[in-house]
């Protein structure tokens, strides 16, 4: 970690940079200004009681003659474990089910039609330690498990959809693991799940050890509020995961993910960021929060020694728009709820001012990817 | 434009983030810091005397034990027109020439060995006008046009690569224009060529009424000092574009631009590092510089009344690294030549630590892309 740690990005340049240079460098980093939400005086009383950071922005879309505007309130939620991670399971759930229901609670104050929670977010990020023990007993099944039952109870209530990122436990083919995101209708039906497909293999994500690359594809999942597609974590990292998701329609796909520290703290405003704007819709980045401690030493394979922690969590989770804008992070340091309002037809109308789609010409890259896979491929390279 | 005209982001910062907070402002922001390079007396004055932007800086990779280190300095050069756009033709081009070879001339004194322009740099971005004269008498052709020539000479003079961005007349295949790159090796013969993939349908770019997508594919030069790919402006938002590049062996992609203000101006640091980041490669931006007038107004089918400029060409041209760092930007209001030395090596080793290619599962994406062309093609929606 650097000497200083920054609450936030946005909070250290609004303190130094004075009003009018501070405009022209929110515009070069963060694109056309996103609105401030005038949030219900319940929820902000709910958050400082309950501690965490309560934002929420608007970003808007020309009016149209023919379409009503399409306004969603999107919520993401990131955050600290709450109990240490030797409590016992059943504990540590629990404990996390009440936190993020308390966050929900102040989400449904605020209107949120959508909410998603962090990756796998009933449990530490235990895949550091490479123990299987008592980490897999956090998996649950993603059709009828107590966190599905406990989301499903949240939707009916507040009329929201959920998205519950969890280890799931598939009984019915042979109790294989998952990384899966579990999605409730606002109506408390699950209506489907969608499985991580690019597992990472570096640092402390140990999560091959655990499970493989999801087979259900790039899924999208008509809600009453929007078409929606969940791309977990590493999956950040690959622009044509982001694209699949796109090309079957999806208008905000969400990113629950966990990551740390140096590693990829410099990369995280850009990925998300760069696929909103690359496939005309909007993403939402979320990270948890905090540090987390084993019992167990473990070692990172990086040739330093072994450590009880997996790194720090550095939130800063975020909603990025079409249009290149986005919204300022959640902090660094605290548990926190980013509320965005968004007019969905923004979408189309990026869509068809930009037209990468149009432009994209897939049938060359179809041909291409399949040459590129055949053990004989030989790459296009010009010499003298 | 907005009222505050910043010279660049960086100035900015540095003038009123204090040293503690900004260390960590630019980790966030540029990720691991860049080394500045000690750059000769001589071209140091050589920039203030012809008045442009100086500025060297340094990528580290690890030492390996059985890879010698592969260093090499890219240069690349931001611009302004030299001469209004209704002068002669022939003038404006020699006045172009003499000032690219007056920066290149610096760029050698600095050890270059890679130097690339802006996009089209031979001529003002005039396809704003959807007028054919005089514009069209710019292009030349690839193999032995003068821009051709010239470059061959400053190739063999200072013994570097010069990859020059022209606009192509193709007279063995019906008088046909191409938005084309040259790419000149240090021997000073013409490697080969290949041409701009992405047609942008946008604003004032009317690039369609001048010529097609190029049919190039993505080919990859194997020079002295490494393999280099060319993705020319619009190709920038298409991250399969980088990707085919990248899949073909590319270690550093330049990204000749011409783009303008609030247009692009937030995504620009946005989508060539996401392309270094997510190709494991270094990637280099290169935007012109200031407003370039023309005699007769056009309209841009914005609903705005017609005018006669396409726009503030913004500069900030910037190098990105496979680990997520970056150079700060050249300026968004002079002339400017980046230099960036950078160890080739780091490509493998954060392919090797990232992984992004072994986990592409590109077999799927390729069919999924073949699936997604077809006329009968169903999204994937899940309904309630």
């Amino acid at each position: 970690m650097a000497t200083v740690q920054l609450e936030s990005l946005e909070k250290c340049l609004e303190r130094h940079v004075p009003p009018e240079e501070l405009r022209e460098v929110r515009r070069i980093l963060y694109g056309k200004e996103t609105r401030m939400l005038d949030l219900p005086l319940c929820a902000l009383e709910t958050a400082v009681e309950r501690d965490f950071e309560l934002k929420g922005l608007g970003f808007e879309a020309a009016p149209e003659q023919l379409r009503q505007p399409r306004i969603v309130r999107v919520g993401i939620i990131q955050n600290k474990i709450v109990l240490p991670t030797n409590a016992p399971v059943a504990q540590q759930v629990a404990a996390m089910h009440k936190r993020i229901g308390d966050l929900v609670e102040a989400a449904a104050m605020c209107g949120v039609n959508i909410v998603c929670f962090q990756e796998a977010w009933t449990m530490p990020f235990a895949f550091c330690t490479r123990e299987k023990l008592p980490w897999t007993e956090f998996a649950e099944s993603a059709e009828d498990g107590p966190t599905t039952k406990f989301c499903q109870e949240l939707a009916k209530q507040y009329n929201l959809v959920v998205v519950s990122p969890i280890l799931e436990r598939d009984e019915v083919h042979g109790e294989t693991l998952w990384n899966t995101a579990v999605v409730v209708s606002n109506s408390g039906h699950v209506l489907g799940k969608t499985r991580k497909n690019h597992i990472p293999r570096i640092g402390d994500f140990n999560e091959s050890t655990y499970y493989m690359e999801g087979k259900t594809g790039h899924r999208v999942f008509q809600t009453q509020f929007g078409r929606i597609a969940v791309n977990i974590c590493y999956g950040r990292h690959h622009p044509l995961n982001w694209l699949m998701f796109s090309i079957n329609g999806a208008e905000i796909i969400f990113n629950p993910s966990a990551t740390v520290g140096d590693l990829s703290e410099p990369m995280w405003p850009i990925e998300a960021r760069n696929a909103s704007i690359a496939n005309h819709c909007f993403t939402c980045a979320i990270n948890r929060v905090g540090m987390e401690h084993f019992q167990n030493e473990f070692t990172s394979g990086d040739g330093k020694k072994a450590h009880r922690d997996f790194g720090y969590f550095y939130g800063s989770s975020y909603i990025a728009a079409p249009d290149g804008s986005r919204t300022p992070s959640l902090s660094r340091t605290r548990d926190g709820l980013l509320i965005a309002e968004m007019d969905l037809n923004l979408c189309r109308q990026i869509s068809d001012k930009w037209a990468f789609k149009m432009t994209g010409r897939y049938e060359m890259y179809a041909e291409e990817l399949a040459k590129m896979v055949q053990p004989d491929f030989e790459p296009n390279i010009i010499k003298e």
